[in-house]
């Protein structure tokens, strides 16, 4: 692998080199690496750009890196990533695109995964978005994420855009069976003239199912960011949105979320805030040393922890 | 006046015959009395049905009434209502609609309420929705209310509808100026098959501009209301809007707020959650003495206070 992969590796997926365990590496559309174990099975499909993943019943404390690098400029694909995870596992699937963009003609990454959760099977996947290149041309991400939970089943999703993508729209989409759990922590910044959507439908239909999102974000500059986060509670339920949201420059925010009781026992909570960074807290630590900037970047850092 | 008109005025207007100060009274669709004031003027539009208030600069604690009742079955209106406040006023504007329809065919009231209020006015407007009767017609208002708030103004608005409309459609906007104020208090009950839809949009557009919106709901049986509360902040500015909804039988209960933050220095809250009754809350008051649909009772009296 070159010196540029290695660090899309690193910033995606935090890999020093090839990961352990099951992956697949996708390099400018084509095969970059793949590793299969026991109970993890990666084949290409023959229908369509992308990968099924099939996980055994049972399979404990195993993972799946399946990152996503791009390194030419002009390049534009759509794949489609399946999960087929078996009853009882409880397996880590960290995806992540980085993208390397020199040229001046747009790179762009659409993926649609899509995960069959079995019978109480726990999963943890990572999402992580990478941009960088000094090119002009635009770097697009547009993941879309669908999830199955089947009865006691849970996902504990994470996704984080830090900087260097241009446009951005997230889709997410989780139906919860019964006593399914559903975490999603959405994190986002984006600057210059970046524009951010992300779309999410939690629908709360097994009885004692559960859905908790919380979403971070700061946008700088002249970037704007939509959310639409919807809980949908059609049986005895709980869900909680929580959506915070940092302001800077002459950036614009807009946070829609929805809530809707189609149960009289569904619970359901939203919490949104939008606001700049206080004052105060700058003040506090400049007094301990730092400049401006430096106290802005230590704040924006914590938030987005 | 009948005494099926004055239970009517009660009901909306907590009145006991003709009210105080100005009012005009409007009764199935024509004039059901009016009086003016020194400082508050109320003439008859020309060019469409409804009223035009003129207050005059400086007016204090002086009070409107204008109620509106229908007996008739059948009737079916839309009334335009201007008011223009001058500057430093300190008023009360109470409105309503007690529709009591004994026959089979649907009465009808849409409002349109427009305000445009001047440099540091105060006003306080109160509205009451209102139907009974047991004919099978059905009782329907739509009101729609615009404020403008100039310069350090401000609205305090209490909307209610508690029981026997078949269906409202309720739509508010309030743009406010420097320094203005706006403050919106909206309490619903619904019950059998009603129907329930409230559009709000607050456009906090100038600096030091403030919006608060409390609403409160409780759906009963197989009623179904949906929340659209919108606040933008254009400006430095602070906004805050709480939704709280009890959630019962097989009711149903969307909320969808947006805030919108198009500066830097707009800070907005939103808060919404939609629950049943707790259940250790009726307990309580049972074993206080009460019977379960008492303490019911209690409890949503308390909740729509």
């Amino acid at each position: 692998m070159e010196k540029i992969d290695l660090k899309l590796l690193k910033e995606i997926a935090e890999l020093e080199g090839t990961p352990q365990g099951a992956y697949n590496i996708r390099k400018n559309g084509g095969a970059g690496g793949r590793a299969c174990t026991e109970h993890i099975v990666i084949d290409t499909k023959t229908d369509k750009p992308g990968i099924d993943i099939r996980i055994a019943p049972g399979t404990q404390h195993e993972s799946v890196h399946i990152p996503v690098i791009i390194t030419e400029t002009g390049l534009t694909e759509l794949v489609y990533n399946d999960f087929f995870i078996g009853e009882d596992c409880d397996v880590d699937i960290i995806a992540g695109c980085g993208i390397h963009n020199t040229g001046c003609e747009t790179s762009q990454h659409d993926g649609v995964h899509t995960f069959y959760v079995g019978k109480n099977s726990r999963v943890r996947y990572v999402e992580r978005h990478y941009g960088e290149g000094e090119g002009s041309g635009a770097r697009i991400m547009n993941p879309q994420t669908i999830v199955y939970l089947e009865e006691g089943a849970s996902i504990n999703m994470e996704t984080t855009q830090i900087r260097g993508i241009d446009s951005t729209k997230r889709e997410t989409k989780v139906v919860a069976g019964a006593g399914a759990e559903v975490v999603i922590t959405e994190k986002l910044l984006t600057h210059g003239a970046q524009t951010a959507e992300s779309d999410m439908e939690i629908i709360l239909q097994g009885e004692d199912s559960s859905g908790r999102v919380i979403s971070r974000s700061v946008a700088q500059d002249t970037s704007q960011q939509v959310f639409y986060p919807r809980m949908t509670g059609e049986a005895r339920c709980f869900g909680h949105v929580q959506c915070d949201s940092i302001i800077m420059g002459n950036a614009k925010i807009k946070s829609i979320p929805a809530i809707i009781a189609d149960s009289m026992e569904a619970q359901l909570i939203h919490e949104a805030a939008i606001g700049r960074i206080a004052g105060d807290q700058i003040t506090k630590l400049m007094t301990l040393g730092l400049t401006e900037e430096e106290a802005e970047e230590k704040i924006l850092e914590g938030f987005l922890q």
